[in-house]
């Protein structure tokens, strides 16, 4: 089960270069469910995830290089790809995904919960924007058509 | 977990038709690790199979209508058809797989054990033939190429 809140974000930190980063590339075999691909740096995933915005299940299963490259080639729409940076905060991770090419310059920040009720009673950093939780614009899955 | 041992069979049993029988068709959107979708008469299932040969760690996922037809068009290889009978055996179930299109009339008997011990003490009955457990060009994955 994932439970996470999502933010739009309009003005990097400017500690940035401080946090730990990813290079992410991902897409979509498909979108209902989500059927998705990653490459994490060198560590490539499947993940399965069931429909639903603020709590959905999700399953992560492994792939190699080679898997990976032919799953590619057969993804719907765009490959995604984007700079995550983990930034602690209080006792939650912010997940702060800054987009490359064609969906620069997107910031979006995520961060999971332990229980819904905490995902309720998260009161964000000064620096996050709007909360986009509920707008399934913002879901990865629909910014890679 | 999956543990399984698998046979050829060239003789059916006479009175097959009086046995459960599911409709089956299946294709591999990955081989290594295998990543396959399958519709069973109306369900439609993502799994998910590590490595090897007897015993392979398996996870299965729910699909719709939508999301298999999506995915099928991106398959390796050719789509498998078969008819699935479920024969009751001691205490197992024999899937007995008859192969239809391309792969006609290749027959294939498969058992699920709950341990390797009982995998390694099965005697088939009388019917089933050479046991192909070991032998990679019977899984369903090989024989999609």
């Amino acid at each position: 089960m994932e439970i996470e809140r999502k933010y739009l974000v309009s003005e990097l930190p400017s500690n940035l270069e401080e946090y730990p980063v990813r290079r992410i590339q991902q897409g979509y075999l498909n979108r209902e469910p989500v059927i998705r691909i990653r490459r994490e740096d060198n560590d490539f995933i499947l993940t399965y995830k069931s429909s639903g915005l603020m709590i959905r299940e999700e399953v992560n299963l492994p792939l190699d290089a080679q898997s990976y490259e032919n799953l590619r080639r057969k993804i719907d729409g765009k490959l995604i790809t984007k700079k995550r940076y983990l930034i602690p905060y209080k006792q939650y991770t912010i997940e702060l995904d800054v987009f490359s090419g064609e969906l620069a310059p997107l910031i979006l920040a995520e961060v999971e919960f332990p229980t819904a009720e905490d995902a309720e009673n998260f009161t964000p950093p000064s620096w996050f924007g709007e909360d986009v939780t509920f707008d399934g614009r913002y879901h990865n899955s629909y910014l890679s058509k």
